[in-house]
């Protein structure tokens, strides 16, 4: 029985929670912390089974019986919290992104390196059925070799302003996702980076520093082209696409919807919009990436997804970054990659 | 360069002469007739380069050099004007049905067995480019032996009351096209019929002694099993979709729509409806079958739907009527087939 | 907190515990009985937090502490149990069918009607997310009347022959989830049905006494057609689909398949199939029964399949059975409905 | 009745006058000329109905019963042929581009500029009943304020070498069809254009001094964004998408396919390619634009797609000609636009 414990119970520190509580796997949630903990989700925590409620999270750091820990803290918590948990010998499952700072994840790395430790980030849409496909595929060589990748992800509705303010702005909040799916779809390191970006859903994101839609082009180290599209705002919902086109053929994966039903009338062919956010649409990727996450303690065999794949997408978003302010492409090594 | 006389000048056969005139085949319409003949239809002959323009068909059929002649007058003329222009030694194209009494189209078959004459029955559908991929997946093999056929046939509205009390009924003006469809899926004979039906659209199609809405269910001789419902009233559209299930898949062919635009809204994703009736959706099939018997005329080849392709649906509409009139199974037997 | 007994340990008794175990509600399974219990499953049912593993289901009944019973067993045992449990005063969760024997159905009901027990029979496709939304546009008024309803439902693979000889053959064991399903979409009852069948998938289910292959024409109260359609091997999967139309419009409902993935290459535009069997499609419907069912219990409100519910289907499915024996329509009232 | 003539008698004239032959509005062909004239296409032309086939084209500028000419030759002799039509008083419709050299193009404006000589050029697409639709759909304000614009649009092969050394790049001969459509569906004219550029698909390309693989960004003075991917080979045919964002939704074209039939089996659920390249894919958008132009000239109305349309997207490519050189983003006041 492997014993757990989760640093942030907010919503994504709740849903590893379920993950864990019916994986199936010989594991349980000794611990959870929140400096923020209130009263409900200390009775939902007891009603779970989680003994340990706490707001520091040394209390989970501390306990000789936690053998992994979750950060699903803010985003400013997990250097130093991974850090700690290293030094308290912990495996960690960390929530994107490790840092805005590349300086702090190298630090991370570093610390890392002197152990045997299991650390994951928590890219969940690599474990998405739809984009899993879409790699089996492109594995398989259903493709051939890779010429261009096109992703859309959207979401449906931007952040408050206040969050906008601190996301670290929308190559580094909400593309990061993104720029790490190419990684995995193309199997391949980005070369340079050129953003294109607008305010054209709320003139306050742009007030606030940001932009609320832009279009990114990767050129790969293996001569292939990506190109990303991202917007704040879809009134249909969460629209989370991938297209992989190759010597060949291409494949192709759309969004996922509530449910088949199709109506015909007058007006024309109805069926459902994609799912609302997130949390419906990525359910099945949270679940599977906790279980790849136990698994690999459990067998002792290296996680999915690695503190390199927590650094490089941070790397490609602040080329973007840079790309944008300066209108004119970037070299990932102009970011010391 | 092949003449060709059309004798009925509505709709249809003007369809038909446009077929002709863009075929690109050695082929030239040299007289249309038609008993209702206006100054309009006489216009766009002239316009069209058809030459004779006649009131009474027989002045078609007197030209010697007119070496085949369309008929798409009314249903009752269909049987009589065959013989005629058998006897006048005309290669004809007929549009379906043949005739709604078994015995005139057996005298049609009979003139006809004595002479090396073309008949072409005017089943279009046959030559519809979703029906042909179906039938061409199962003669290549990709369903295995056929067990299950379904065809859903519904029309976007149903005709005047008028039209309803000659058209000999629901099974044989519009279920006819479905058997046919049948036999040429399936490449079988039917066995037995049950034809079980409601009137659910007009009470007033009820009050002309028909129904408009059908369900029959049709056992082949293979030992398949088949399908079809129908409907007169499909607000959406024309819905002509057909489905064969065999022992190694399944092959199924949808509607047409006008375009692929796909709209995605706060309120769903909205495609268009399928093409409103039988001209939008089946005008290269109708092109085509002309192109055929064109071509069967040039090449001294037998005609795609021949004069027992038009005598078996007939038959089997016959059953059904009876099926349904007494509810209970019908052999194709008891109608002398 | 409630506490439930499962009554037969096989893989659906499995698959309601651990819906029960991870559905958030203060409920849980107390114990469970099969006489075929052995060590696997004691060890399963041990690590699920299960602690009454019994050979004898009465071990169940005489629980005091039990609430509610999941009589999961096999299906001649369903009748005899569900009285014990009525008189043992335990609220029922019962497999489909209650019984192929009417009268000992409705000995159940007589039983049942003494009490205010709740009884909800397992018609698990009520719940499917698809199923439901075809219904909800129904009861929203999508398609105006309902005219035609077409239920196509295919296994994977037939059963084991000598599982089809106990099996009361394909119209009560396969297609009375979709004779339910007829009642439960249309909100009508059946009053006449015509069975057609075939043995066209393998030839031991004939010399077995059943069919593998069936369409049945379904007249209803309402006067609207249904036509369901079965076989016992799609080489693609589990097909399970459903379309009613109706005088406003249509609504349809497809399979589910394990991912959006579509591979365009030399070959054409492939997708995936459908999922495998009913524990993949069915699976999110298997946790809402059970849910259902027990919010039912907790909120003392109606079960939404109650007990006539299980009845009728039976009914239907005995009247296909007579028709297809005399090859005739039957009536309903015919089998005593 | 309206006399056309035809300069240049290779695949695309070849079109036209077919177009035009069963356009049935009052219109004929009454000459063609091709330096390249062969007894076989002069077999056609006479087949065709066109009395006048010649080598020189001056022998179609010169006659005064002809209203309008086609120039359909190579792209080198569009501007000059252009000029000289414009002197003989012809009406034009000119295949795309007018010219790689944009003073060239200017001459022609401005000599067109002393007359009231109707001018269209042959951006086909905008008549693809896909595109068309996607464009209604924006007009009707189904997708609100258009963000993003993606357009997809890949050849199934490359054409020879020896043509890609003169066709002026892919920016000028390919990619110039997506600038059009940019310009047609945002209603909008472009800022500025970032392209990226690679040889993937065959070396000899590269070694021609070209690219076959192109992702263009484009800035629209709206503050829109458009992204455009270009492939020279895609091996399952021609694939030609577009989709707009907007605040209020968004719309998509795909591709047409010869068939709806889709085949499930143990593999997959199988639908047909899209069609194979151009002239299946765009036949009634050939058909319907030579309407247009017919139309324009019987009613005295501007041509749909007028000689500025066919500037802007010469300039387009010239930007992205030079981005792709100096890898920056060019400005389109930079080409002097």
């Amino acid at each position: 029985m492997i014993n757990l414990g989760i640093i942030g119970a907010g919503r994504i520190g709740k849903v590893h929670a379920k993950s864990i509580l019916t994986s199936g796997l010989p594991v349980r949630v000794k611990g959870i912390a929140d400096p923020l903990m209130n009263a409900e989700t200390e009775a939902w925590a007891k009603a779970s089974g989680i003994d340990g409620v706490f707001l520091d999270h040394r209390r989970i750091l501390e306990d000789k019986d936690i053998e992994a820990v979750l950060i699903c803290s803010s985003t400013d918590t997990h250097s130093p919290i991974s850090i700690e948990a290293i030094e308290a010998g912990k495996h960690i499952f960390c929530e994107k992104p490790i840092d805005h700072d590349v300086a702090k994840i190298q630090s991370v790395i570093k610390k890392l390196a002197e152990t045997d430790l299991k650390y994951q980030v928590g890219f969940n849409r690599r474990f998405d059925h739809n984009f899993k496909a879409v790699k089996a595929a492109i594995t398989a060589g259903a493709v051939g070799e890779p010429h261009i990748l096109r992703i859309t992800s959207r979401d449906p509705a931007p952040p408050p302003v206040e969050y906008i303010r601190v996301s670290g702005g929308i190559f580094l909040d909400m593309m990061i996702h993104d720029f790490d799916m190419v990684r995995f779809l193309l199997d391949c390191e980005v070369e340079e980076v050129f953003a294109k970006g607008a305010v054209l859903v709320d003139p306050e994101i742009g007030e606030a520093g940001d932009i609320d839609t832009a279009i990114v082009t990767l050129k790969m180290k293996s001569g292939a082209l990506a190109v990303i599209d991202n917007s704040r705002k879809a009134v249909y919902g969460y629209d989370q696409r991938a297209e992989v086109f190759g010597s060949k053929g291409c494949v192709s994966a759309s969004n996922d919807a509530p449910s088949t039903a199709v109506i015909s009338n007058e007006n024309g062919v109805l069926a459902e919009k994609p799912h609302y956010f997130f949390l419906e649409r990525y359910m099945q990727a949270y679940q599977d990436e906790m279980l790849s996450f136990i698994n690999a303690i459990i067998n002792d065999t290296p996680t999915e997804v690695n503190i390199t794949d927590g650094l490089k997408p941070v790397l490609i978003g602040l080329a973007a970054k840079k790309s944008l302010e300066e209108n004119r492409p970037v070299s990932l090594k102009e970011i010391g990659a």
